[in-house]
């Protein structure tokens, strides 16, 4: 069911007989295991064997050590080491920070440094607005999270939240164009946390909160958006409710249905569940029913709540309704899953509506199985990359905050993250747009920039955003 | 005096009749007018007219205004802008965040993202010394500024610190092919500096404190040293001592004196002042009299005092010298300023022992310009690029930093200083030890690599280095 994945990659150095037909046999038996045989190397010769590197693909690490297991057995092949791909991919970091002028000279360096550059420091002195544009600010996002929610892998800390932070650098960069740095904060209390960031603020001219745990991610983001003037977000309540409504309304389109006419359940109320709630209500959504471990989520409600699900519970679910993630789909067109792998039973979608629609978007496993639903639904997307229609996050974040830098925005508002939707949303144009394909891919290069432009221009439109100011000259 | 630099450079943009003999009319007004014209280019055309671009170094931004000023009184030349060189370079600052690894394929972003990331990020969770080979961490360094002592302009804040911490890590990428990231603080308040330090610290290998004011500075780098198990260095202190001893010990050779015989006048007491005095102690000089604008220190004096320059007082000016730097330099061998413009008269150092030594570092105007105590002593050195003998800080932290991150150091201490010293002054070849230099250039790309292997070496001794370890491979 879950398909071959190439992030479980090895390369298995082994020293074989140089003789015929004994690169064959590896290769045959690593077939037989189950492995996929990507590129092969020679890395040297010792007298009478040839060392080579040989990379394969397995479903996952178990199935990866099996295959390293059956090369060990084959009579006269010495297995000398077994790298993982993955893991040598992200040797020594994923980052570098590049200089963006020249120092080959010392005339390079009297302006990049002292004394040119202290010109440049008494000109932002005199003008603190001026650190847009001669410094990196108008390009550079922190990426702060204190490691409590990462991935599906939950609270492993600042250091382990490292890699995926880098990763989202790179997201940035190679998607936006943005200039990210990773900052993984050693305190998990909101009071320091908001501090922290407000204390390193001056540098950055935005601020992407990351996979901090809800619900303390909530008072966190309001506060920073309250005390700062550069946009500050928190990605997992907005990145992917961004990418939900965009691939949700084109998905609408698909069965012929309207966002304000439909019964939509929400499953998983953490941070990615209230975010979409609030941002489908904003965006004009019908009833909307929330879900979680303790079910159905209702006005005056005591079981495992917070005052946001109080807030959530009093704009939800209008008819009251009561009990499990099975009695909210009775009847509903639109399940969108945010909670954990195979948290629903296949079963529970049986009674959905016609031409149901299903988001099961828990990663890396659905809530559900594309395969085990189909039956009961039109349109199924989920978040990963080897189904049809992923629903990623990494659609929005990197052209919204494009967006807000290219119009210097102090802040990033709904207006700008429904604008961005309809950016996404527009991308899979009307003769394409079919149950197999509703949402664009995340290598279709014209994503960011339409997001870009469209959030520029939501920002502008609602005040947010001001103009890009002149460059840098002096009267002479 | 001060010589011709090039971070007054302007680009006039200039609108010329189309005949013979008008462009070499506008450069010769720009040569009459003091300056020195770089390169020129054709913009464009409109009719009859040509529009050039011309580039004209002047000494000062007054003589590059007057420039300007003649080229508009030029008969049928309209000046249509005025660009200034330094700050065009600045644009949109001078870093940016680049990734080391290929995102064109989503097997690529499988392995550098979600869900192979994720791997990635479990293994530092068991293994939290894994963030130094999977990571960012091991290579990069946070340069963190509060903005209140910034080159030799003084408190200007955070945001006008921004450019020249960009500078630093410019520095760092090209010397000492580190990776290092500005932070710049909104608040001088040290608890809070400490506080946000540690709290950021995880994705770090290592932190340069840069710019903060003396006295706040030594408090702040003693704790942060303590709490933190990666190198805490604040370079105000350490690196430009590093520099200095390695000239002083050249120059000394030069001279042919001991550095444990000769007598040392410090003039000026900030971080700077204090930093060397500890490093000249520890690396064996003899009597060193400290200055400030209250004169001489000495045990018991109330004026202009803090605790450091108490406990510094008990280690220098044995003899219980008081009065001024005249005073102080009355037989002194070596003269070293670490303080202000033109703050020494150069009358004070006629009472110098013979073959003085006078390095006057404050920057961009020395203490005491070369020209005017040329009679008094033997060797001369400044921070300035436009005279012999260069003495610079940046000889030192961009290999040193490479070094602590080579042998993964946890600390920086005084050894590692004392043996970057001695591989800068090591530099120089013996052939080419001489009045006129005693000091390795900026563009000496030995320096880096050879402060670097010094200093692991002497981590390693000294037990705060520790191997590099091994590869991330699974036992398969």
């Amino acid at each position: 069911m879950i398909k071959m994945n190439p992030s479980y990659s090895v390369v298995l150095r082994v020293r074989i007989p140089n003789r015929p037909g004994m690169l064959g046999k590896v290769l045959s038996v690593i077939g037989r295991a189950g492995g996929d045989v990507g590129a092969i190397a020679i890395v040297g010769f010792e007298d009478g064997y040839i060392i080579r590197d040989i990379e394969a693909s397995a479903p996952d690490l178990d199935e990866a050590k099996l295959i390293t297991a059956a090369v060990k057995r084959i009579e006269e092949i010495r297995v000398l080491n077994v790298a993982d791909r993955t893991l040598l991919l992200h040797q020594g970091g994923k980052l570098e920070v590049m200089s963006k002028v020249p120092l080959k000279t010392r005339y390079d360096l009297a302006m990049a440094y002292t004394p040119g550059v202290a010109r440049v420091a008494m000109a932002i002195h005199e003008s603190p607005e001026r650190a847009y544009e001669l410094t990196i600010k108008k390009n550079t996002v922190a990426i702060v999270t204190d490691g409590t929610a990462v991935l599906g892998l939950g609270d492993i800390g600042p250091r382990a939240a490292l890699p995926v932070m880098e990763g989202k650098a790179l997201l940035f960069k190679n998607f936006g164009g943005v200039d990210a740095f990773p900052i993984c904060l050693d305190t998990r209390d909101p009071e320091e946390i908001v501090k922290t960031v407000k204390w390193i603020s001056p540098g950055f001219g935005g601020v992407m909160l990351e996979d901090i745990s809800s619900p303390r991610c909530f008072g966190i983001e309001s506060r920073l958006k309250k005390e700062l003037d550069i946009p500050v977000f928190h990605s997992d309540q907005h990145s992917g409710a961004v990418a939900v409504l965009a691939g949700l309304s084109n998905a609408l389109r698909v069965v012929g249905k309207g966002l304000a006419e439909v019964r939509i359940v929400v499953c998983g109320l953490g941070a990615a569940g209230i975010g979409l709630i609030r941002l489908l209500g904003a965006a004009g959504a019908g009833p909307i029913i929330g879900c979680d471990r303790a079910g159905i989520l209702y006005r005056g409600r005591r079981e495992n709540m917070h005052p946001v699900k109080e807030e959530i519970a009093l704009v939800t679910n209008p008819s009251g309704l009561r009990g499990g993630v099975a009695d909210a789909l009775a009847g509903a067109d639109v399940f969108i899953g945010v909670s954990e792998a195979r948290s629903v039973h296949p079963d529970a979608f049986r009674q959905m509506a016609k031409d149901a629609i299903v988001f099961a978007l828990a990663n890396p496993v659905p809530e559900v199985l594309p395969g085990d639903v189909e039956p009961f639904a039109r349109v199924i997307a989920t978040g990963r990359p080897d189904y049809d229609n992923q629903i990623s996050n990494t659609l929005c974040f990197p052209g919204l905050f494009r967006g807000a830098f290219d119009c210097r925005a102090r802040e990033i508002n709904r207006e700008m993250l429904i604008a961005a939707a309809g950016a996404i949303a527009a991308c899979v144009v009307p003769e394409e747009l079919m149950e197999s394909n509703i949402i664009p891919s995340l290598f279709n290069r014209q994503v960011s920039g339409k997001v870009a432009q469209a959030v520029s221009e939501a920002a502008i439109r609602t005040g947010v955003g001001t103009l890009a100011h002149k460059q840098a000259y002096f009267s002479g």
